[in-house]
C-alpha cells in the first residue's frame, strides 16, 4: 500500500463518511486535512451577480442549505459538493443579477456582515466591465480594483477571522462575447487576482479554466451567451471552486 | 502559514497551473500528490450503462476527450473536471443503455482491454436487479457478484498495472423507484463494495452520495425517474468521482 493510494482511500473515505478505509484514513490524517478551508459548523456564503444568483428564491434566502435559495448555479453545486462532505454547515447565496462591486458594498450589511461568514466566495467583476462597455457605467477598471480591495478592507475589519474566496471573472468567446472584449478583459481579471492576493485569499481561475474547457467542447457549451454557465460550466466551476477550498 | 493552508493552496494552484502559489506548492508537493491515481499520458475509460452512456456519440467514440463521444453524463462532467487540470490524458466512454455485468463482459476485449486503459472505472448493477425485478432477466445478485469478480480477474490478468474505479450503484426513490426495492437493492450495493475491496480498487460511493443529497433537494431534482441523473445529479457524481481518484 503506497502513501499515494492511501492518500486517495482517505479522500474517497472522508468525502462520503464510508467506513472501508478506516485504517487508512487514521494513517494519513495528519498530512492531508479533508476539510481545507471548510469545517463543520461553518457558515459559507456566496455572493456575486447574475452567475452567482441563478434565479435564487428570495423568499427563502434565509433557510441555509436550501435549493431553492441557493439557485441553480455553481454556488448551489458547490454547496452540495460541500454538503454531501460535511452536513454541518449553513450555506447561503446572496448574489444578485446585473450587480457590480459598488452594488455589493450597498448592501453589505445586511447581505454578507449580519450574515457573520466564516468562508465568503466572491464572484463580481463581468457587469463591471460589460456595463462600461455598453455605456451604462463609467467605472474603469482601476475604479473595480479601489471599489473591491475598500470592500475586502471593510469586510476584514468588522470580520477579522473571515476566509476569504476570491474568485476571477470569466467570459468565453460566444454570444455576447466577441474579440473586442480584449486585452481590456484581461485587465480585470489581472485585478482580482491583485485583490485576492493583497487579501491572502484563496483564488479560484475561473476563466483560464474554461480557457482549457473549451478544447474539449465549444464555447457554447459551457456558457451559451458568453457570460452566465450552462450546467456544464456551472458543474465545472463547482468542482474547481471546492477543490480550491478543500 | 499552517500544514493545511499550504494543502489547500497546492490543491488550487495544482488545479489550474497558476503560479500565484508556487512556493507552497513546493513545500506541499511530497505529502499530496495533486494527480492521485491518473497521472498525464494515461487512458482513462468509463464503463458501464445508460447513467455512463448518456447519449454519446457512436461515430466519434474513437476520438479521446471529445465531448460528443464522451456523452451528456458524469463521465464527460468527470473527464472535463480531469482535463482542465491535465490536459494529456486520453478519455474514453463506453457505456451502453441497458447493459448488465454479464454484456459488458461480452464486449470486453474491444470496450475494454483493446484501449489499454490505464484507469478504468466502471458503473453497472441497476439493469441487474431492474431486469431481474421486471422479469427481463434471471440473474441474481449472487450472479452480479460472481460476474463482476469473473470480469475484473480477466481484466487485471490481462492489464496487470490498470487503476480500477468501481463505482457504487445508486437508485433515488422516486419515478421509477419505490420503496419495494429495497432492502433488495442494498444486496448489490454490498456485492459491489465487496468486489471493489477484492480487486483493490477505488470505491465512490454514489448511494451513500445521494442519501446525502435528497436533504438538500428532491430527488427528483438529482434524477426524475429515480436512476437516470439530471445535470445536477451528474454534477454531484463527477465531483465525487474525481475527488475519489484524486
Amino acid at each position: 500500500m503506497t502513501n499515494r493510494r492511501s492518500f486517495l482511500q482517505t479522500t474517497a473515505a472522508a468525502a462520503f463518511g464510508s467506513a472501508a478505509f478506516s485504517s487508512q484514513v487514521t494513517q494519513a490524517e495528519s498530512s492531508a486535512p479533508p476539510n481545507g478551508l471548510v469545517h463543520p459548523g461553518d457558515v459559507v456564503l456566496f455572493q456575486g451577480d447574475s452567475i452567482t444568483d441563478t434565479g435564487r428564491s428570495r423568499d427563502k434566502a434565509a433557510e441555509p442549505n436550501n435549493q431553492a435559495a441557493l439557485g441553480n448555479g455553481y454556488a448551489f453545486m458547490a454547496a452540495a459538493n460541500l454538503l454531501t462532505n460535511t452536513p454541518d454547515l449553513k450555506v447561503f447565496n446572496r448574489g444578485i443579477s446585473g450587480h457590480k462591486v459598488f452594488q455589493l458594498a450597498d448592501r453589505w450589511q445586511a447581505d454578507c456582515l449580519d450574515l457573520q461568514p466564516n468562508v465568503l466566495s466572491i464572484l463580481i467583476g463581468v457587469n463591471d466591465i460589460w456595463h462600461k462597455r455598453n455605456g451604462k457605467y463609467d467605472g474603469t477598471v482601476e475604479v473595480y480594483e479601489r471599489d473591491y480591495n475598500t470592500l475586502l478592507e471593510r469586510t476584514v475589519k468588522a470580520m477579522p477571522q473571515v476566509k476569504l474566496v476570491i474568485c476571477e471573472p470569466f467570459v468565453l468567446r460566444c454570444g455576447a462575447i466577441d474579440d473586442s472584449w480584449f486585452p481590456e478583459f484581461d485587465g480585470y481579471r489581472a485585478a482580482a487576482k491583485r485583490v485576492a492576493e493583497k487579501a491572502k485569499a484563496v483564488f479560484v481561475p475561473f476563466h483560464s479554466m474554461f480557457e482549457a474547457a473549451v478544447k474539449l467542447a465549444s464555447p457554447e457549451h459551457w456558457a451559451k451567451d458568453g457570460v452566465h454557465p450552462s450546467p456544464y460550466g456551472a458543474a465545472l466551476m463547482a468542482h474547481a471552486w471546492t477543490q480550491a477550498v478543500r
